[in-house]
């Protein structure tokens, strides 16, 4: 968990390799079967030229670096606004890294404005948002 | 996909029963261990009363719908805008809703903007969002 709730403190950044068996298991536990995640001769006949990660597993990650930050403030009562750009292959390394923007107040809480980017090994960007989060209340 | 794009038009609706089984997969798929997720006796003893679906397992239902209405469109480019209200636990089933509710036009490109629920069994709402997604181009 973050012990310094201020504007400009970078989140702890987690870093994920993606693998075809790591996307099998997304797709498991997601029941989204879309061939183009996970059939490899499909995949390699459409424009992406071979199977590419659940958007959302991408996504998970942010959560996960969110969750490391903020704990159940994030896991219930977070926003999150996200704008998908590349998708993520089997082999790549991304890395995602986030910071605090600013904290406002509102109604007597607090909440924490973040935003975050995950990229590529190339550094190609391939999900960029913001998250909000609650981080104090003076109300019960 | 969806034959047509218009305004008021609703989504096919996915229906989704989450078990400890699945948030296990997910697990092991994100990377993400955290207790509150996947051991059973810590959960109890949090104010959660027991473990918890990960908030993006939910979300990956939401793009599952919106895959399976928009294809491609939506896997490289979609832009999301989530609210995550409740958790969603072991033994309940999800519906997620979602329609568009108007398409725009901006630079000669047409996005459907989509508005969308995912409820639990009980009628809680267990994250609400919007999704933007492009549907057709005037350019190459």
């Amino acid at each position: 968990m973050l012990t310094e709730i201020q504007e400009g403190k970078a989140l702890n950044p987690v870093v994920k390799h993606i693998t075809q068996e790591k996307i099998n298991l997304y797709a498991e536990a997601s029941g989204d079967f879309n061939p183009i995640h996970v059939d490899e001769s499909f995949a390699a006949k459409t424009p992406f030229g071979g199977t590419i990660a659940h958007g959302m597993l991408n996504l998970a990650y942010v959560s996960e670096m969110m969750t490391l930050a903020f704990g159940r403030s994030w896991l219930s009562g977070g926003k999150l606004r996200a704008r998908f750009k590349e998708s993520a292959r089997p082999g790549d390394t991304l890395t995602i890294n986030g910071k605090i923007d600013c904290v406002e107040q509102k109604d007597g809480i607090s909440y924490a404005n973040c935003s975050f980017e995950c990229r590529n090994q190339k550094g190609e960007m391939i999900v960029a948002g913001e998250a909000i989060v609650k981080v104090s209340s003076d109300k019960k």
